[in-house]
């Protein structure tokens, strides 16, 4: 039996700022990465958003970032293992109270966008990072790109992690994804996405842009929430992967 | 036998600003309130005085105060109920998980600056609060202004509570605090200081500047821990307690 | 001949978030109020907006709020009129630096949201901003609502001012608008809303909701540039404006 | 006759946080950097600077740096040219106005911390930076660490540009700064900061950590106005320049 988990960012809006369309494709995911403030979220969007994941059921995920709210999070920057630490404890403990105060419970931590990119190849960040989660809750898993640092941090530091692969991504030769900046980064076509999904989880291969399969991990599937084709191709990723016969389901089991 | 907390306001560094003098008078307290990043204080500050407060085994609460940095949370903001629960149950969540990364208890939540004082008279506002405490832990002990509103709702809210005073402010006869903008606001003769928080312990009165005595509930002894005779003031005020026969010691008991 | 003013708040985007409709609101509005930062904005958005304006031959104005972001600026804030003054200062000098940056010329401030309704009632708040622009730049009108202290102020300080109406508010009896807690605060149908300006514009009364008519000085319109009627709405008004034979033309001559 | 520009960063103090010792140190330098509010400083304490330095007849320039108060702009970002344009018009805008509503003129722009030593490798950084710069003010003066690309694209941009150099850092054979990781980045000794300022005024040179004379450009030079000893030693600078018998003036002129 072939089974994965299809996550979710989640909780982006900002004060009067709106952005995603989190109660759409919450019927189609298993896992929701929740913003906690720093690069995305605020206090009100946080509540909103757990109390939706547990009305779906949908597990949670605490998503911190850099502190970084005008440029979402994206901008590399330069801090310590020891920041990394500090701003993952924190922001897994502003999101875990709100969990806690609507009764649910935390499943898993991952970073979002310069901080996850950052921490893929930097042993030491990830080693913060892994650190941060564990002192906080040693029960909650690590997620990170398949192949990647935080991964390796995430088992020498005694966490379960899950390896994430993207739907709508294309990979290099080093496990890597493609940068963005390349003009073939992203998988536009739904179907290819759903064959390349379904592979990394039956086969554990991806071809990559220089033609040669590699193995991949794939035990969460990250998909986007925002833009406007974000509800139908999750719809979709959800269906073709149902069809193929892979169980869908949380990655805590 | 007479009993009494000594807490103070600590962790309120940022980045690298420092304010404060935490190392020094942490022996002389029993209790820390530790700023929670909205109006001071940042993840690696929160880390640092947690560490410090263990290490003197001083209890630790949370100190939760308005999104308002520039202004160190003093100035009053029109925050609805709704939003005073969310940012507490935020700024809560964040103290916590360092604290349990360190492997220590939080004891209490005492709101900050003009969330303290909203709090004190605004009873929907306190309502906010005290729910924000009780869901994210009843077991947390909530610390309100004596006779406050917020004192009031924690009490509603099934949470324990602990009634504050002041060493170094004078008192009016609605049981309220001099304004500072008076002139008659503080106590700066540390003897008069001492008098008055001994006589609010043992016989529960205060003597107002209406020089009528009115009824106090004298739980946990607010001192200050900046400015230049924050020191002197917090071992003359410990010393004076305990030469009156007063036990000191955390107000969780 | 009657004339007036068409003004909208724009540039209220921030980092990956956006809001409004500015490209296609601006060929209808004669002024508008950009956003400086504090409330909403960013160093982005304001360059872009103030290019834009220039090309659609918008009159450009500050429009300063209060330092929230998380609140839009819309919650009331305890300010010193020496803060008021400070930050009105500092929004003007960043969006005024786009302005010269772009080859323009600024026109107006309008301060935004709680700032603006919290200056239209407080006479030394409303100083403090307007000692701000006449320091800043003695050639700056000040717009503010009609009878307001703010436009009383700075004719005071001895700048020029325009005043303010809303197409789609209702007026109380004292020439305040009705708070938006009260269900008759907005005009919806666009007809009513068309004629209440001509008649302000042109006869310099509008009918209150207690069903008596005060008189009003209507220089300059505001309409809103957000939600899904904004832009059927603004190409209205100005419609029904030039129809009624009134020249719309920037405030600023 | 030899000349040389004395300049310190001052006014990055925020809110209820102080940092610097700017009143005493004003009568000893010739210009002024002023933190504009992204990495340190704030709107209250700008004004307060600006008053200061034109009282001291000391010549302003804005100190601009990266959004990220935590980190106080020493943490590498990665913003693009085009955001670095932006932040710099934005900061730029915000001292001037300022500076105008006390009366002054503003002299230059030096970029702050990690923005400063990117841009002085960076090239297409150092542009943006430039051209924000220019585009605002063609009269301002650019001050860039000596033979950085800061310099070069100031040039480039038609700005009139000063090169900077430090008293209390040692230099590399590249002439860079040596790093503050390492041991031997900081002169302790006054004495021997002194000389090295006098020779890089006087003959052009530095020797630097490898022994080995190069030349660099001593236009202005940066002294620090924190720290215990930064008063002592921004006299005994001065005083040491004044006595080899160098002018100590404005970099304007």
């Amino acid at each position: 039996m072939y089974q994965v988990d299809l996550n979710c960012d989640m909780g982006e809006s900002f004060g009067a700022y709106r952005i995603g369309n989190d109660e759409a494709i919450l019927p189609y995911i298993t896992s929701v990465n929740i913003a906690c403030g720093f690069h995305a979220g605020d206090p009100a969007t946080m509540k909103k958003t757990v109390r939706r994941a547990l009305d779906h059921e949908v597990a949670i995920g605490a998503h911190p970032g850099l502190p970084d709210l005008q440029g979402f999070g994206r901008r590399n920057m330069a801090i310590s293992p020891q920041e990394a630490y500090e701003y993952v404890v924190y922001q897994i403990g502003a999101l875990h109270a709100f969990v806690r105060a609507e009764g649910g419970v935390m499943q898993h931590v991952k970073p979002h966008g310069a901080l996850y990119n950052m921490a893929a190849v930097d042993g030491k960040l990830a080693e913060g990072i892994a650190e941060a989660v564990y002192r906080v809750n040693p029960e909650l898993i690590l997620v990170g790109l398949a192949g990647s640092q935080l991964i390796e941090m995430g088992k020498k530091a005694g966490l379960r992690v899950k390896s994430e692969v993207f739907a709508d991504r294309t990979y290099q030769q080093d496990g890597t994804l493609t940068s963005r900046s390349q003009p073939d980064a992203l998988i536009t076509d739904e179907e290819v996405a759903a064959s390349q999904v379904i592979r990394m989880v039956k086969e554990g291969k991806v071809m990559t842009r220089q033609a040669k399969d590699i193995d991949i991990a794939a035990e969460t599937i990250c998909i986007h929430g925002d833009g406007p084709h974000a509800l139908a191709f999750a719809r979709r990723i959800r269906a073709s992967l149902e069809a193929a016969g892979i169980v869908v389901q949380p990655m805590g089991g």
